[in-house]
């Protein structure tokens, strides 16, 4: 099994210790503490999993002798019933680790799913699915796993990996007497030369501005469709265009189409319902 | 402003270092550090706000001198463009701080609104709203928090604060030739005095079995809304009776209605979609 | 050798940081860095030892060759001279664990000891004799587990994990304008469904009143031996009838005689001499 | 109130997520938030107080609004019903820090009060009533703290500040053919210049050889009062010596006046019994 | 005082535990505890300071009471003697803090130095001096903060905030069969649309081909002065160019004036010696 | 390979957490995450190398199924195109560890090399070359242990390990009317006994009243050679004699031929400019 990253070890640890409390005290005042037993993890309800090398470091975490045999793989659809992984070892173990493993399963395959979706909606097209920063505190590196596994691609994963001026930044430097041009050419001379230099635009006015002013991208902010249009039209190849802001699964083909690179949506993180996962556990051995 | 919970701070520093990395590179290339500004964080659709205080600790983590005037209380239904807390103070910190106190917020508030619907689906009858171990990875103290702001209960917290006997536990208790008599007869002997016995149960026949054995408590787990009915004719008032499994807003009403005194809903914590929350900024001051 | 729990881990390495410093400099200026040797952990004084796996794990976090054969169990009395574990490997790491592993041992035998004297002080009535939250700062996880493995059992481990009206609530409330019965009815409207409902009681009067509000147990606290007896005859049966308050080894059988399923005693944790345990080391291998 | 080190904040920190768990569930369920109150946190049996920070501390860190009163002194012999410091603020968050305040006080004036006894014991010789490393894990820092405000004084905090050469050590460097004039030698020849050379002897006859090579101080090792004397009558002055093992208060005072200029005392912090402190709160303000 | 950064008060933390041990015992042995002092840090040797508001909240992480007056500025050079910043309160907080500021002020004043020294060299050109990942472990973050108050710019500040395709990658890729282009196109298909795409090459060779493989950024790894020229004359303007590997003091003009964008200097942080900087105390207040 | 030490443990990881960022987003762009290959890490440059042990840590911290074969040997001096040790394994994880292992060695080869330098200049003579703590914040175990592992030897590692009566305490003192005599009875009386009691003196009549108030050692402070030279003359034998302060490669001969014990020498830690070193991978395998 491939060694997980020091922040996901972190993670794991974190969400052990909060469901752990001081103990399983059903379990040490039932069974007796040496019991083996053996499990299957399942999908229940159809989804594209994500997680299966989280789930497995829980149980190992909690007792490294825990055999996980992976049956499946992250970031293709899985039918109801589907075994993800087989799990063998201390009992006790396996029901400290369950609720957990599964809490991790089942959060980041809501995510790879509804992922999956997007990406699929928009096959075919030169436009990338990609997530944003709203995502649950302290899941961010999951989460943006969950998403790259089933297709799409990160934005930022924070504020110091990558320029975005936003209308935050313009509005204050409006009030300092400094419009657009003075915002990008502020971020050319003091950023690190490796960032492109993105900004926000609502208008196809600001658009031109933008790229005349040396904006390596543009995010379309809430632009109506009509708009996003006719700004990929103008600009498209010449500057990375994103458009951002209420696209759904039903909008989501058209937008594509209309010729941006990247099509940003904050739902893949923030509104991704769980995919119903379970462990199902087998005789003592 | 009250004081945080050790753990809550804890979980708005962790917030904090994954959104921050090595600082803002957008707003350092772009404002002077000192700028001082103003902004107003608003519900952008209609939803049980959860979280205020939190979001205001993640801006004074930042900078303690950020001044934050909450307008608005948690567990609350709200209209779009109710304005929730109002923040004055140093702009860049603001910023750094901007999407990591609304990640906060939107969940929270998803989870305190769904709850809500819930709550009010079961109104008048003697039915509590309780919510499960399905919770994020790391925001169990937060979520749960969320639930009982929107009127609903919490069910454990952790494996070490309940016990709970369920069917991993009664299937590997029979593979060593004992039942669930014995089960609740351990747990009664092993378990802390200050602890309630309650035993899932899936028929009607293993609620009769488990009450005269002696629990205090039945799961009723993934039970017809019938059987459920005739369970609750039968217990209710003698033992506390929770219904538990694939219960809807549609469904809840019935469920609640048969007579047990517990409805336990997964999704409330695993499914809600994130509420949409805002901040607008004023002119720099 | 079993897995330590996530909490043990860190409370060995918290010790280990604070016996080492920067390095065992004695050893360091003395002994060739490879030398090997053997030793084995002897009881030096009569004790119920507690503790072995803790010094155990304290070895192999330092290093992970060290070779520890266990030879005794934790929970059962040990006359002076008995080997507890053996171990062998890399002198200068045995050396540098020496003290913390002792130290562990040495207390928790402490407290098994001394709760063991209480436990065999009320053989053959109904009563458990339970620990208090009087418990030394850091290791009350392992003071706790020390309590269980020589016959007693755990009260609360912490302030979310059992329901218990004190007299400071009550003050509170009566000078709010609300009495017992108000604390009770509360307390079941708003606690967790799987938690019982405990009050401390001074008095017959403010036993009764408690029963007749719906307490699930009472904490007699501080009543005089006479006093417990009646309330005992009145109750037994009925709720859980717990002792509590300057309980000595002397008095525990009357106390356990009246007829309470439970008596607290707070020196088992706060009062608890150190057994006297030794690491004899072999000559090097 | 003068700041606590570093290390101290961080043992309040654990001590109260040890208690707090999620949460004081009893309070929430039973009293209004914002409940303000007062309380006297007093001495019910004679001793010698230490801590009182610490327990300030405690609360504090909950409620950095409450105010403390610090009504006396660390290191004095109080009397039943003296007041130790007054708490003025939340009520909820006075009652979620009591017991950890108290749990530290009870402990550590514990220390206090069995080195008092033994200080006094001594009164008049030359001997220093010393503590050793048998402390109780993680609590070090405090319990050597109580040992010195009581009038004891410290021996090595941990093995990277002193140089003890003990019979692990001779008895390793021997089976390599080396004796206890090499130990010595390599000690000078390796140690850092500011630390003594101290060295663990059972025998006259090894405390000869041991001030021959070098020795700065002697650790008289469980040897007879007589044997004890005759080394001091031979090296009082010469070098340091310290006298140890299985030192009681019937004994100490013999020991004392042999010579010897240093009498370590393992029950100083592994066997003394707490002292009973409690708080005791008025009715709400 | 502006708030430090979550992970420069973390740095400030471990500094302080390094350099406190369990308490600064030779002040604790001469001096009253409460004694008021006032001192002066100042600059002995000429040099760029850098780090001020570290130092200050060295002292006030020890004390919050010590008051720290500001009486210069990061960034700028000073000469022997001129004062940095006034400290004034309790002496023995002073003390503790005295070796840890200067550490960090002298190390980061260093860095700052060198870089400005580069900054310097290479005035009225177009390039700009770059930092490396050859910084001090732990301290990577204040490290390349003295770079950019001193002048320079920095690189990457780890593997996660830029794309840059090293001689190890083309050389792995070479022995799959894929050459330089597969690898940008690689990068550019794979990399997150915010970062630009460098590559490091040995030949002007090479940088065509890179070009020509829609590479954003060449870095010209240790070239020779004349064949730097050469690739800058053929791409300047169209990549940005960074000269890399061995350029000194002496060197640094004439690579910049070859016309490159970029200069990245490993001993900036590598090999850069501290400055002289120290705490004069005046007599207690 | 034997066990890293705890603190150096955790010193690797804040080093690997610190330059991964979330993850070597290049690599994952280009490479298979199953490559395997080898390489060697080299000296670049002559100098003693530091830090082996701390770099194969390096890569097992990432993966623990990395071999690392040590070729050599810290402490001696190396030739250019030394190899220090061979690396085999996952070609992702060896790239991710590379810089932070190659900085750990370039700065504590940089430390020992300098250190070789200083030893070797004082060959033959009495003295010791001592570090300070001016060390890199963070880094001052690792930075000693270079020190030691170049025939150097440490002075205090922290306040809490030595006694060191420098020139602020005695001004402190002097405000309060009591003298040098005073500090050195002072410290005497209520320093641990395993101290020697070393004072800071500026001229030879101050070094008079130390000696004869019964200082254990004197550090000399920037006194002149010849000054050192009378001091030596008159105490050496009979105290520990450390001259400090400004000595060079090129003065410290003399100053060793003077008779004093210890010459400290900060630059060893704060300005020795790092060692060369690289690592050469070979072809996947």
């Amino acid at each position: 099994m491939k060694p997980l990253s020091l922040e996901v070890e972190r993670i794991i640890e974190r969400a052990l210790e909060e469901d752990l409390g001081h103990g399983d005290i059903t379990t040490q005042s039932l069974l007796p503490p040496n019991l083996q037993s053996q499990g299957i993890i399942l999908v229940e309800s159809r989804g594209v999993v994500a997680g299966i090398d989280v789930a497995a470091g829980v149980f190992q975490r909690l007792d490294s002798s825990i055999r996980v045999d992976i049956l499946s793989n992250d970031g293709i659809w899985l039918e109801p019933g589907t075994p993800i992984c087989r799990l063998e070892g201390n009992l006790p173990a396996i029901l400290a680790g369950e609720r957990v493993a599964l809490n991790f399963l089942q959060r980041l395959s809501g995510v790879a799913t509804l992922t999956a979706r997007f990406v699929e909606a928009v096959e075919g097209t030169r436009a990338r699915i990609v997530d944003t920063r709203k995502t649950t505190p302290g899941l961010r590196l999951l989460e943006k796993y969950a998403v790259r596994v089933a297709g799409g691609f990160n934005h930022r994963f924070n504020l110091s990996d990558g320029i975005l001026i936003k209308d935050n930044h313009l509005a204050a430097l409006q009030a300092l007497g400094a419009g657009l041009e003075a915002a990008i050419a502020n971020a050319r001379r003091n950023a690190p030369h490796g960032m492109r230099i993105q900004i926000e635009v609502e208008t196809q006015v600001q658009a031109r501005k933008a790229v005349a002013a040396g904006a390596d991208a543009l995010l379309l902010d809430n632009m109506s469709p009509a708009e996003v249009c006719r700004v990929a039209d103008e600009f498209s190849g010449r500057v990375i265009l994103e458009a951002s802001g209420g696209i759904t699964l039903e909008t989501v083909r058209a937008a594509a189409e209309s010729g941006v690179d990247i099509i940003s949506v904050g739902a893949l993180t923030h509104s991704a319902p769980a995919v119903d996962i379970s462990l199902d556990l087998g005789a003592p051995l």
